[in-house]
């Protein structure tokens, strides 16, 4: 019996929401696993020849861990087709993580409910806003302050598009973390409570008028700038050309807009241009809010 | 032509959201103004024989602040009747200048709109969440980072009561102003922009159980504990006594509860045995939310 996944890629923090929004969009990984005698992964698409083929691979472990929470045995034969870029913000090992968790749970009859695929995914992930949108879908609010993942999904009810625009380097999310301090000026907090408050208000009202200023981020982006050349200006581009507002897309490089509806290709050509005064080749995608998460279809 | 003005009391903070949200509540404060050749204040109910019967009076300087800015006759003869306590943390002095602005502006024709009066208000008070509440009514979610107020009033959909409970010691809003540091672990502020935004998601749409765990706070509450004996043991003897959650209400030392309707008297009787516990004596209010803010009539 094969197992059929699709998972979509997600973009985390949307400006304020630093650590605790993650949005699911309408791009997608197919991951294929079957039980086998050693696990195995084959790769096309994005990191075909770069990610590896053994049991070191992402969507392996995943995989395995939830064979081993549940004593169950440990090898797949796992094919990935990916479309998610790596290392750009766009929640590709999220992504990975939950191909391999929701696939090999499906294969073993589903032994795990959804808060345990979801603990076991954000302590391999160590941050829960992106595996919590690839699994759940739509726009997942997140709380790891009680030790545990608090988790509140809603479906965004703003008609729009949400543009992501790709770079062609890589940030890590490592180095990404790294930039940020221990502690940070209270006024910048409560300037992206004010924010956060609106931002969700938005979501859920689908009133988009709330989303002006929406997007203003004092508490990551501004320490992660000197990661991502041309941040500002493609940020101010989006907004230039219609856009709502726009920030970076997990920790970057990758710069998110969301837009009205219809105006997404013009906004995602203006931020390819600033990218490109800043010296740097981009390419946007026009993409929708994902609802439904990890699917998962059996072969 | 006296004009008469009615002013809801207002809650602030709602544990996490500080500085960002205010919360009208069912108990008022009356003035009635009409101008005069100089001004005089009456003040009936709280606050009589301490407030200040003249110019000096928080009522009297709002409303010579609106004449003076539209370059109207500046006196005004002025008749309190407050029932919001002073100095307790439910909005007295937001409920000063909303009323005293409100009445003189409508006393004058109106020439201030909404936002005018708003910015007037706010630089009076210092900061916007009272009398953003005060004046508008329901739940207001306010955002001074760009320099002016950007506002977002929402008509909470919980069914829910708010208890307010009011010990007898007072707490200075400067005092527990500078009880707070300029900076606070970044790991604290996320903590609370996932739990505002929890709070927000569960007003704009009516779901109880996304209030669990949602009013706890990391930026304020600590600093202002020792201001506020029994602060703790009063919040969790609301959660015991079956509150969604409970905080300090504004800078304190009142303590405000959201209940389940019909458990408000209940919770209320709780936490005030949990403040004759910690020595104090304090007095229990169960309220609903006011949905108007300001209003007025003409006598």
């Amino acid at each position: 019996m094969v197992i059929g996944v699709r998972v979509p890629a997600t973009t985390a923090n949307l400006g304020p929401a630093f650590d605790v929004v993650g949005l699911a969009l309408t791009l997608y990984n197919d991951v294929e696993l079957e039980p086998a005698e050693a696990t195995a992964v084959v790769v096309t698409g994005e990191g075909q020849g770069t990610l590896p083929p053994t049991a070191a691979n992402l969507v392996a472990r995943a995989a395995e861990s939830v064979a081993q929470a549940v004593g169950a045995p440990r090898h797949f034969a796992i094919r990935c087709r990916n479309r998610i870029p790596l290392g750009r913000g766009l929640g590709s090992s999220a992504a990975a993580i939950i191909g391999g968790a929701v696939a090999a749970n499906a294969a073993l009859g589903g032994p795990l409910p959804t808060d345990a695929l979801l603990d076991l995914a954000w302590k391999m992930e160590g941050h829960p806003d992106n595996v919590a949108a690839a699994l759940l879908g739509g726009a997942v609010l997140v709380d790891i302050s009680q030790g545990s993942v608090a988790w509140t999904r809603l479906l965004p009810r703003w008609e729009a598009e949400i543009v992501v625009v790709v770079p062609e380097f890589g940030v890590s999310t490592e180095e990404a973390r790294a930039a940020l301090p221990a502690a940070v000026p209270l006024r910048d907090a409560v300037g992206n409570l004010a924010r956060v408050a609106r931002l969700v208000a938005a979501m859920a009202t689908g009133q988009t008028e709330l989303l002006r200023d929406a997007f203003e981020d004092a508490l990551h982006q501004p320490y992660r700038r000197p990661l991502v050349p041309g941040m500002d200006a493609v940020i101010r581009a989006a907004r230039g050309a219609g856009a709502y507002g726009a920030a970076l897309s997990g920790s970057g490089p990758t710069i998110m807009a969301v837009a009205p509806a219809s105006r997404g290709e013009q906004v995602g050509r203006a931020m390819v241009e600033a990218f490109a005064t800043a010296g740097k080749t981009a390419v946007a995608k026009v993409l929708q809010v994902d609802e439904s998460g990890a699917t998962v279809a059996v072969a």
